[in-house]
């Protein structure tokens, strides 16, 4: 295998469900000769280093766990990403890469860029892959396989390290693209965050329904509903950070969904079904185009594609030569 | 195989993705002698008679459709059905068994009663289960296995008959289960009517954000959103007259949720870790409470058990016999 994507020893720090598959992931690219977990918990440590093997040192110490390592990968909370960056800056290798996993760019980097020393190149990303599980265990290494890795640089991020960076993304089989901090937050906040909200939401209502009702929503609940409780089971303090660290967004689109909402209510108040069948068969048309644009999807190249790719240009999806726009660096 | 829940003749009126699916799992249960499909579009009868070739007969004359047929399944629209039971009440034979597969039971129920003579056995019902497709080429025999088939019998239901239904939807593969109308109608507006709603909503929204924010909701819409394109894609008509036709129940559960959504925006907008992390959390024991209640899950009969179950006994889920609430017939 071309070595153009591979790392002399990897920190990942963090180690649950989304540390843990870029673990595996690495190990199956065999895109790192050694891989280092830190992890606040020892328990998780013993896990990802004697049970589940996938990593080569597991550690406690945070700072330490960087020292040697030309790569660290921030997989802990929004929340938390503050400490562990002012932990961790000091003890930087010089020219260390360090990226992140956390599904808000905006407050991500604001926590993260201030704490890291001049010489290390933070390139912040977002791999928008998981599942509702959570902890080590739960980590799988196929888990970014057709999956977009979003990537939000900074106007002063190396176009060859972001190269790089890419390229390791892609062997995990994942779609890279690079857009603005607020772009990507904006985004999410409708693609999943709010759907995670309505879902957390509608769980509690259904919990708080009388007993015998309660009791046959949870034997009945095929259909929309158990989707719902499926998606209500994702980490609590993941979510919770998620929407107090990307507030503006979330409460904007959520400002837009309940008015959209209310006047789907005045509609069934009042009996306006010509309201709801125009808006019902409206929502069919995105449906449409969200087909039409899977059937253009990127095709990830293969490992050796990607590696050929020339450093100091970012890939680029076919999608986004298709419409005409380009990575935004 | 044992005739007990065989029939004559079976008409299927509305010959869509549920009447076609129940014309297919007929034919593959040989439970009737002779179908007969009958649907306002010729086109929908040429496709079912001569291109798929699932029914023996079929016709755009509702109330002759019905002639020499001891069953007759109403799968139209709930805003639809009491004109087809006008329709067909003077033309049904002495005895026949008549049912529906309407979403909303209350409302069906009064549309269908007073059309339908003395001498028919009027047993409501509803197959939780379909897709986001429609039309009768969107139908498949194995659509009702594992399902619930809920019925919601009248007070002057033969418990005869009422066995005979069940016995025939089980040997589709469904699990059968009776209940008060309006309980359904309530349970039924938080298991599938309101995640209906809320995801025809959400795609409304996405559908008014400014273009580029809309692309990349269409290019990046892994996860929850997608999810909810895909059941904002199902057929507006039949949606419409669900909202319409369980209006009190539907408003009542939106309430609740608009009420429950405000909570969480206001513990977002105030920084409330606290309240979201326990919301969060709170919504993790309903899925657990699911899962168990998969795992003491109901264990359908095949076509031989079903057919030997006593006619004027109404199966009973091993759920319902372990939480000790037997069917309300």
């Amino acid at each position: 295998m071309e070595q153009a994507a591979s790392f002399r020893q990897v920190t990942i720090i963090g180690i649950g469900l989304i540390g843990s598959s870029i673990a595996r992931a690495l190990r199956r690219a065999e895109a790192a000769e050694k891989i280092v977990a830190a992890d606040l918990s020892q328990e998780a440590c013993t896990v990802v280093r004697d049970e589940l093997g996938i990593v080569d040192v597991a550690t406690t110490d945070i700072a330490a766990s960087v020292r040697g390592s030309d790569l660290v990968i921030l997989c802990v909370p929004v929340g938390a990403l503050a400490s562990i960056a002012e932990a961790i800056g000091p003890a930087l290798e010089s020219g260390a890469i360090v990226t992140d996993t956390g599904s808000v760019k905006h407050a991500a980097i604001e926590a993260i860029a201030p704490h890291l020393p001049d010489h290390a190149h933070f390139v912040p990303g977002h791999p928008v892959a998981g599942t509702e599980q959570s902890g080590p265990r739960a980590g799988f290494a196929e888990l970014f396989e057709g999956r977009w890795w979003l990537m939000t640089p900074l106007s002063a991020t190396d176009p060859q390290i972001l190269a790089r960076l890419s390229a390791l993304w892609q062997s995990f089989g994942a779609r890279v693209e690079c857009m603005r901090p607020d772009h990507h937050d904006l985004a999410l906040a409708i693609t999943s965050h709010l759907p995670h909200l309505i879902a957390y939401t509608a769980v509690g209502t259904a919990a708080e329904l009388e007993e015998d009702t309660r009791d046959d929503v949870i034997r009945f609940s095929a259909g929309g509903f158990r989707d719902f409780t499926r998606v209500a089971a994702s980490d609590p303090a993941m979510w919770r950070d998620i929407f107090l660290n990307n507030r503006d967004s979330v409460l904007e689109i959520l400002q837009r969904f309940t008015e959209d909402l209310s006047a789907m209510q005045r509609a069934i108040r009042r009996g306006d079904g010509e309201y709801l069948f125009d808006h019902f068969t409206r929502a069919r048309g995105i449906r449409r185009a969200i087909i039409e644009a899977g059937q253009a999807n990127y095709v990830y190249p293969k490992a050796e594609d990607a590696a050929a790719t020339p450093h100091g240009e970012v890939p680029r999806s076919s999608a986004a030569r298709a419409s005409g726009r380009g990575s935004k660096a």
